[in-house]
């Protein structure tokens, strides 16, 4: 029987394997092929896929077939309590978000047919609008809702004639937070004030297909155990099918 | 009397002398102190105004006392129709996004009494989520809004004791737009279509005390008459009219 | 009938509509294609017309015959009283130049031919070597005079076959500067310590056909008047004719 | 039991669970407080620590005691078969290097007594000399000997009285690499041939204490299963535990 | 007795010895504390010097007394036959520039006695207007003037109370120029036909007290022999002398 | 007779006229097409020459046919006892290094004939271990060694056909050095703490052919004779003497 203390309701009322309120709002950004405002609690995601008629350079150096997917993540000035300056005024692309967009680009990647996709260029743009933890994972389950009303689009438009996407894709943080007086335990879907008490945090991301595609296990100033490990990523594989039901909802209501 | 050509409705169905839809969402940016979405027609302008408790080294080497307000302007990549590459990738601040912020910069500055603002910044961001013609304009009306919505917030905190404030500040667009098998004629608020086929393109800011606070009046590869400047200042006053009604109503309502 | 004090002469002696001594001295630059130093009082700016047989990619593109004027500002280190950091030590360009060499590229686009000038680009350099006060509008009225120049060299090297240049462009600064315990009044081609003074600072472009090109009226941190707009746009009109006599002299010379 | 195809030897000859031959050749940069050239087959890895007398601002600002550990990677121009630019020429620091260098610099902290170290910032320095595959995870395992002969320098000099590592720590990559007409099979401490074939792709950071630091798996236009994630973990647990002695090793020797 | 052809007349009909007339302009920089055009034919050079009240960081923290003279060449874009394209477009320094800014410096610094320049930095302007061989010799010549005039201003003014030259400093260039048909021989002050067909080419910077401070001989894809140089020294030594009295004559004049 | 004193031994315990030990470690960077350790006493400079099969772009453009070499010299951030910021944190090129990687490459073109080379760009990369003084000396000579083995390498796999080096080239430091209460006297292959004191400071590069490709004579601060020219020369071009001896030893070794 698990004591209570590690059942006990967290900061903002939440049990130990919820999830935030996720809603994903399309259309946003209405010149894009598709695009998704991702909202996982007071965190807040524009996600919008455009495309381009051509490949990377070395891409095209390669020789391969198919097309290829990228990504770009940035903060908005005034996502974060205090402002932060845009990266083209300090002159150089901040380390965290460089990061962070090659791992949104290797998630997508995961779940696009290349091939299908032809000599083209899937171009995923995340400017986070309000930070308030999880700004990654939220990113990723978003730009697969983008993607998918992107795929729509093009194929309406005669530009691409069968879809190229081989399952959802999506994303979500765990991690091992102390509470006051008590012992780490595992919770699911960290926010800001977690994220920043906690011992180990991991970013999943899998496949519809319950496949997992990249998983990040950090203990910043911190270790961790094998169970622990583990422990966090049966908690993170139950939210993140929750998410799926989450992403199919929107896309067929 | 007009000849009928003169009054033929616009590409969209508008009048020469009207508007488009004008809309203020507040909040877009929830950790912003004021923020709002500006609409007008198919353009969409993410405005938000933020605190910093500084101001600027050459501010404060002059000497002088009071505040400063800074804007900021960038187009979103999925902002146009065709993905625009961002400024960060390229190394260097676009030119006509620097020519738009400084404008933007003064036009707010204008209204804002520096003195009572205190040893402070304002800062101003306002990102464009879709371009569809007039973005500098819309932004300077909106920000307006954001400024007004981050004074209450900041009087609320307690950070700040009165209004700063002088007075209601917004822009328009006016141009010399040819016809089809038409010469030029004047119209309000220009679209993006209308925007490229303006031989002349006025960009007016003024104050709810029907004072000017910018006119900025450009033929691009064309050049414009003195009474043609004097027809567009009018129809800009007059459409400017119209926008403070809308600034006061989100405000008050 | 006016006041005397509206009629008082000004700190260095002039009257409100009276230029300061202007002069072109020609061949500056003797590798350039046409060059000038514009003198306007103690305002010293190079201006240099270079030929490149190439257009911007953009414009190639587009697919539109013609060629393209372009346009580059900058202040020398010496220009100021203390020394001016190079933009390139500070790795930025100065926003304030990119906003003044945009408004000069599209007052030199007013008067050129695109079609006539061919798939060529003309590269115009604007060098401040002494700031006080003036220095586009000197460089707008100086880069006519060198353009002009450049145009008999490429027509007497056979390069091109036919004026380019339909018409004169010149431009003027005037604005409304307080006096010592005296309400501000319109003055006509501000200095740098009238500048700095002026409530509201106007640049207007025009053709010697009498048309407008640009007219830029900034009310920093102040605002004005339908009718100081006129009376300012009138008294830099006048001051724009005579300008044009100038450049006549020196081309006929 | 296993099938023979599990157990074929791999294109080197080594065994599945076999590590390439680990040299750490000390003081290869002699004006280094600490210096390592880590050798792991044929990836060569220049790893030094140098130790700054003062901490990050952020840090200072934060106020919270101690010291900071901060980690640059680069590689080399000819440490690749085709040479490489320098990211210097190409103005931009490598995305992958941005992302290598982060995940050494948190790997490192996880040991270090940041408030032992006092307000000091250790820069540990990796310079790919050779790169075949390995080039992270062979620059974790080396910095750990360069800091340790750092910290010996440092308080030798008595600049330091105690020691501020709590342990050891190491990496190894693992992946699940097809063989040829064979299915995929876990692989211990991949070269580059193997590395580019790899469909998963792990990067494990371990404390001599059997803690965890990082895990971070990747299915590069591919996916894993739990069981595989397991093995992979398994297999790298063991490398590491041989790694530690060959630290030993060298430190003791 | 010398072959006819080796003192047969250059190819602007000056003999192997003969300077090209050189120039020195004061004023044409009238906001500088001093400046000069140093014309050398045709080559021209702005040179200006200005005074800032303070010195380097690094020289600071290095706690010697005294102050320091810092010097920045550029080329200006029309200097040019084919138009250069600026630095700051580039976003990078020319390495050209870098070291003819760096020779300029050490030049300068060998005859400014800083420990009587005081806790000040002399910046040292040098802006090519027209190239035509021998810019950075034309430079260092031209900077004297500037500096001579900088310290009459700077004594007048009261801010520096005593001489700080110790001595005139000027530079020539001389090489090895092979003749039609015909071998190499020593030139002085080559102009830029010259300088391309050079095999070795060689800049002297020279005090008034007949000491070198720097001797800087190339050869570009070329090499030679002990006794070429030495000639070549004698040459430029000559060449020297008839540059500090043209120095003197403007000074003085 | 020379002075006692003129003879006396320096800090190190080596006569005036005496290089430090000197070492080509070879193969030192695996994957480059030849590479070299070069050790001079406590400096330690790696040198790599790559091939590429093309030549630059502006080298194409001028029609001329035959290849190039380029050379980049850095020092590591751990070369100096004080870290070194790497340059592309700093987001600029270091002056000195620009200056540097601009000789050797002109050194290096001296001995290469071009057009036996074909169309490809040799890249010499050079970067600094450990600094002691004389780096960019020790730099030149190890590049030689560096580029036969290239040549080697080259011939071997049949990319390259013939021998394009036409002779050694090598380089040495010499300088005038105060002693303790004792009169500059020249020194052959200066070490930090003599190059720090050093009036005068030479750098001389020759061929195995006697001639000189590079004679950089500097007076930081300082002036030097005619006569002190010579006695550095001499001493230099015996320095450089034994150095071609010992590139000799290790090629053929």
């Amino acid at each position: 029987m698990p004591s209570p203390q590690k059942n006990a309701p967290r900061h903002d009322g939440r049990k130990p394997n919820q999830l935030r309120p996720i809603q994903y709002r399309t259309g946003i950004a209405p010149h894009a092929a598709g695009s998704v405002l991702a909202v996982c609690g007071r965190t807040q995601v524009i996600c919008a896929a455009s495309l381009e008629e051509r490949v990377p350079r070395w891409k095209e150096a390669q020789g391969i077939p198919g097309g290829w997917v990228t990504a770009e993540y940035s903060m908005l000035p005034y996502s974060t309590h205090d402002r932060k300056v845009r990266d083209i005024m300090k002159g150089r692309l901040d380390g965290r978000s460089v990061e962070i967009q090659r791992l949104i680009g290797r998630s997508l990647r995961a779940v696009v047919d290349l091939e299908k996709l032809g000599p083209r260029t899937l171009c995923v743009d995340c400017d986070v609008l309000a930070a308030d933890g999880g700004t990654r994972t939220t990113a990723i389950s978003g730009t697969y809702v983008a993607l998918k009303l992107a795929e729509k689009t093009l194929i309406d438009a005669g530009k691409i004639n069968k879809s190229f996407l081989k399952a959802q894709v999506a994303a979500v943080s765990v991690g091992l937070v102390p509470g006051q007086d008590a012992p780490a335990r595992p919770l699911l879907d960290l926010d800001y004030p977690e994220d920043a008490a906690a011992e180990v945090d991991m970013n999943v991301v899998m496949t519809s297909r319950n496949e997992f595609v990249e998983v990040q296990a950090t203990g910043e100033e911190a270790t961790f155990a094998r169970g622990e490990m583990e422990a966090l990523t049966d908690l993170a594989a139950k939210g993140i099918r929750q998410i799926f039901k989450l992403q199919r909802a929107v896309l067929t209501g």
